[in-house]
């Protein structure tokens, strides 16, 4: 069965001097564009414009305006992608906030701020201040005793499932494709493919406010995934107000490309990271340009987003850290035990958070997303309460695990024991205290917390991003072992392990570097990311003598988790949904031939072709309707086979429609041709309808013995929606992407109808 | 004229079974590669070792050495480059101090180690010593006087001249493929062309030595580029080791691609910059895999360089900065002044280059590249020494321009009035004192010097850079501004631009980073680098706060040059030497069609093919004797003109030779068949000599209304070598990389016979 479903656009084949039918080269939903002809009707746009410049100084202004509206258009989406992301982060620690307490002068002040504001604090103390009251404290008036924490705690889980009913409530009511990190539709769309609404206006709104409550619910997810998304959508609504963004898909693209390494930028505040996460895991088409243009866009929203100042820090990174001891060539075996787990991690959450959504896409559990969030985030909250480092927020929890130890930080994970031989500014390695072994403790119940709950949690009906969890897992797992080490070093420093460059009283372990590379390991593992999580990493230190581990522990996660099965996480989403992208890094390995491939195949009828003249309106009303292909190779006769063109399905109805209505005489018996001279026909005979100007004059053809793998290369660098296949010099099939896909997953025993969409 | 020069290989077609006749498959020297071939050759090798790994467990280690010899290569392209960049380094700072003086204890310290092994040093005086002599006081004892300075200012000038003698000698005698920058020519190789020798060898023996003579003779050059040159050399090398590399075009230009990213790695210590600069600015054909590989190699040279520190700072990179000072938004002005400078400066130095190039390439001062040399030489020597700013190398110059004063400086550069306030370690703007005028005189005298000199010695028969001559212009220039700036502010700080931030006593100009600006401004004018300048920039100083002036200014220099000629100097030098070098940042705007851009033209005979059957050894022959194309299409019959495949000239003579040497009975008069099944001839023909073998069943094919700008595209995206043209259905010309090349040139009103090369 021929399969030709994808409708491409003619432009830049009509005869301009025509008026184009309206509707003649739009996709419809559900549809994949095709590169080549939108860049080509651009490049047409982009000549017209610079030949009428001569013309008038009109004319050269609306040039020059043209040719800086991309650097204008990225400017304005940096600045507000930028703002809504300090916007995001407001909100949600203020709301996070709210789950525990109230500040009661200024009830808009977050914690924080409260305390900030209150001048009665001193730095140690700074998370209790007179002004800042819990639940408990407001409502009986004692924050001491069982009683009091069983409010606060009731608040807690009241607060948390309000405010995730609230997110799922309004994700189903408004805009359904809010839910999630985005990123694999974002992939998909990239790559060609059209959804409309899944970057609109609605979905922006919506995705704001329900990022907002899904991340002060208290859920394991983050914000980092659906900032690219936001990003993203911001990015195509400003498109709107530049024709030249707006009427070309494949222009777009480069925008919205541009617009992830906006994301990323603003979710970490690296924006060379940004770029490079853009260019390595996002994008299908990446220009030189783009990446100029990317860069200028994700370092405006950086900046935006310092001037607002969420962290409340003054930097622009996330996760600021500040240590500079040097690491040793024998912490190497460590990192990479850390970069196995990370990549051991990542292949265990693809499988099992797959097999989760593939339960929820195919039992009765996904009728009920309501209640499956209420569920989760009751027990998030049930469990998360009474363990510290649950009840904070992945932001902080990793925070706290990449920083060291001062003298000043009294947090529990410092409760090593005091010893008095100090030297100047820096800590040795002390043996661990009491406080340790209860925070490493809690680490550990909060590590295997984590791990089970995000598998159930990515992937509900709500905004969720996967690298806060991700990374969390990875540091809490490298600073245990970083502790671990910083005690075995203590306890065992004349062994022949550490004999030569740790001695005692010297600070040679770094749990919190220790951390930082789990982090990078686990978030590797889950994502296959490489170059742009070693540069968002380094970006967070700024110091280049960390690349090495972080290097080692992601190069090793990526090869571990590679053995287990290729796909990142959004790869397998992206195949769980069925959509129709066309991997740009995988080789195809096998070794079939176009022919194989091609529709029709040996049983089936011959292709449904037109002939260039000779056929009535009648019957090529006859043929469409008795197929469903979207679109009609056109051959100079059934005999010869010879190509002239391709005609598109909806070109070819919309065109027949308009000559039946506009043009006079044209009936069912009337002649369609596609030639460029009418041909001589009977006097008497009804007028023909000429309907060469839309029809692909260059239509793509391979031979028939073409190598398959030569084919997808073909498919994926001119991001082809279908290509005719002749065998000297005669049409034999065709091939659409849709083919290629059902082919590659028949290769990997897959279902070949698992591919949804067209 | 049908023009087809390009011989493709036809691997992956030869039937398996069949043993290829030697010679099938390679490439003549100046010719181009087929990368869809290759890649396809890679990939049918790939193919067979993964299969033969299920047979036994010798295969599967063969097939896992294989995977990870792509890694090891990497390791050893870092290791080798990083040491060879770090020898250059150190025998180049030993040949430039040698040119003053020597050290009398141990000759072989360069001037500063020659102090730092004395203990009689301060630090302030750490320039002078008793074991460093200079020429005069080894000579006539005294290191005072005017004679004495004119026995220094001599052995100066005869040492820089028996360098320059030296290196244009060697490469001359031994290399000729070791002048200039070589990033031209490994622009060209990437994009495809053979040229042999260009990175054997020889040709990295001598431009090590040469490169080392050249920088120490003083003239205006820099190592920089020449290092992307010789690491590009150790990679092919090295690709010699693994038959996977060795014998793949397509994969060792992807090792190449990241060895150009170790280049920039070892020339400022930047390993992210450079794997940007390979993406941005040299490379042609870069897929994710060659990011992570090139991305690691980078960092191993990187690390090795400085593991043996020639730089004696134990900094990773070249120019290491060190001020955190913040600028001010009122600043952006002078920053994108400097901008316009470097934009302005860029298209004029490659404009006066060009010429002044052609017109070595024309005149009979090309034939006297010696005496140019030692011309250029003397009169560089006898200027610069002077000056002190001139004198010392480009690189400690720019090292010096980069730095603030900090109160230890004894340099000319601090010569401030001293002014008593000072808080803490930051020093305010003072008053420029009388040494500080000296300087900036000098100064000035500098930048006309540089700029003039710069021009004609890019280009001679020496191995040289521009980065570092190109950087000196704009930090000297920037250095001039930024000092501007600072009495401006310092004597005007109540008026209405400085008031508000910058109060009397207060430090609001750096001077250090206006020369940083400027640097990369000038760099950016004349190689039109965007991205990767910013970010080797910003792996220079480490923070993040400076990238927005830097960025501003690249931009503008971009922007400004691009205005006057879009080519930077690497392209224009392309052009003038003729390589055929499809550019792929261009777009191609004009709206011709295939069909006016194919051979034969309207009034050329038709265009030769061979027909699958019914042609005899002898007709062939005769035909390809007739004629100097490098490829013939293979056609059904010749009234038909149905396209069956595409055979080579190189294949097409090497398999008849070979038929008639092996091939019992093959005579002139035996028929040459390219079809699967012999057709009957008479029982007393001689035996038919079959073809099919080398035929490529699947060459491309475009129609004859596909617009140019497409075909291009495809030509760029696929790196096609030839592509047919075909109307409806019927063979009816080829296009091949040159015609499309002459026709651009032709567009832009150049001389099509320009392009030189096949």
């Amino acid at each position: 069965m021929l399969a030709m479903p994808i409708p491409t656009t003619v432009c830049g084949l009509v005869d301009p001097l025509e008026d184009p039918v309206p509707g003649v080269g739009t996709y419809e939903d559900f549809n994949t564009i095709d590169w080549v002809r939108e860049k080509s009707k651009d490049r047409d746009r982009h000549r017209e414009i610079t030949n009428k410049s001569r013309q008038s100084t009109v004319n050269l202004l609306h040039s020059v305006s043209d040719a800086f509206s991309g650097w204008l258009l990225m400017l304005l989406v940096g600045l507000l992608s930028g703002a809504l992301a300090g916007g995001i982060d407001i909100a949600a620690h203020w709301m996070t906030a709210m789950k525990e307490g109230v500040c009661v002068v200024h009830f808009w002040y977050n914690h924080e701020h409260c305390c900030w504001a209150s001048n009665e604090t001193t730095f140690q103390e700074r998370h209790h201040c007179p002004q800042w009251q819990s639940w408990a404290e407001l409502i009986t008036g004692t924050s001491e005793g069982a009683f009091a924490y069983i409010v606060n705690f009731l608040m807690y889980i009241f607060w948390a499932l309000l405010f995730s009913f609230l997110a799922v409530a309004l994700v189903r009511a408004f805009a359904p494709y809010a839910c999630g990190s985005g990123i694999p539709e974002i992939k998909t769309i990239l790559s060609g493919f059209i959804i409309r609404g899944y970057l609109g206006k609605w979905t922006l709104m919506i995705k704001i406010i329900t990022l907002v409550l899904a991340v002060s619910s208290g859920l394991s997810l983050g914000k980092e995934g659906p900032l690219v998304h936001v990003a993203c959508c911001c990015a195509n609504i400003l498109c709107h107000l530049f024709t030249k963004y707006r009427k070309n898909e494949a222009k777009r693209r480069e925008v919205l490309s541009a617009a992830a390494a906006v994301g990323v930028s603003v979710a970490f505040g690296a924006p060379i990271g940004g770029v490079l996460f853009s260019l390595e895991e996002v994008s299908y088409y990446f220009p030189l340009k783009t990446l100029w243009r990317s860069f200028f866009a994700a370092l405006v929203a950086a900046f935006t987003l310092r001037s607002i100042n969420p962290f409340g820090n003054s930097q622009l990174v996330l996760f600021y850290v500040e240590f500079h001891a040097p690491w040793h060539l024998v912490e190497l075996a460590p990192f990479i035990l850390l970069g196995i787990f990370g990549g051991l991690w990542g292949a265990l959450f693809i499988k099992a958070n797959i097999a989760w959504c593939r339960r929820r896409k195919t039992t009765r559990l996904g009728h009920y997303p309501v209640m499956e969030v209420l569920v989760v985030t009751a027990l998030t909250a049930l469990i998360a309460y009474p363990n510290i480092y649950t009840r904070m927020s992945g932001a902080e929890l990793i925070s706290e695990l990449f920083n060291d130890c001062s003298r000043l930080d009294s947090s529990q994970l410092c409760g090593y024991q005091q010893v008095s031989l100090c030297v100047g500014n820096t800590l040795p390695d002390r043996p661990a205290g009491p406080g340790l072994y209860t925070a490493l403790w809690q680490l550990a119940l909060a590590l295997v917390f984590k791990m089970m709950i995000t598998v159930i949690t990515f992937g509900m009906k709500v905004p969720s991003g996967l690298f806060i969890p991700s990374m969390a897992v990875g540091a809490i797992t490298g600073r245990l072992l970083g502790v671990g080490m910083e005690q075995l070093a203590y306890y065992n420093h004349d062994s022949i392990i550490f004999k030569g460059w740790c001695s005692q009283g010297a600070d040679c372990i770094t749990p919190g570097l220790y951390a930082m590379v789990g982090a990078a390991a686990c978030l590797g593992g889950v994502t296959r990311m490489t170059v742009s999580l070693v540069v968002i990493m380094f970006e967070l230190t700024g110091g280049l003598e960390y690349i090495v581990p972080l290097m080692a522990a992601t190069m090793t996660s990526k090869w571990v988790a590679d053995a287990f099965g290729r796909e990142g996480i959004y790869e397998a989403h992206i195949r769980l949904n069925g959509y129709p992208f066309l991997e740009p890094k995988e080789e195809f390995e096998h070794s079939s031939l176009a022919v194989d491939v091609m529709r029709p195949r040996r049983s089936d009828p011959a292709l449904a072709v037109l002939t260039q003249e000779g056929m009535t309106v009648g019957e090529v009303e006859a043929l469409v309707e008795s197929t469903h292909y979207s679109g009609f190779p056109v051959v100079v006769s059934q005999q010869s086979q010879r190509l002239v063109g391709f005609v598109l399905r909806r070109d070819l109805l919309i065109s027949i429609d308009n000559g039946r209505k506009r043009q006079e005489g044209v009936v069912s018996s009337s002649q369609v041709v596609f030639t460029e001279h009418t041909p001589s026909q009977a006097p008497d005979a009804p007028p023909p309808l000429r309907l060469r100007g839309i029809m692909d004059l260059s239509p793509f053809t391979v031979t028939d013995h073409t190598p398959m793998d030569i084919t997808v290369d073909i498919f994926r660098k001119l991001g082809l929606r279908q290509c005719l296949v002749t065998h000297n010099g005669r049409l034999l099939g065709i091939i659409t992407k849709k083919d290629i896909l059902k082919h590659m997953a028949q290769i990997t025993n897959r279902d070949p109808d698992s591919i949804l969409f067209n």
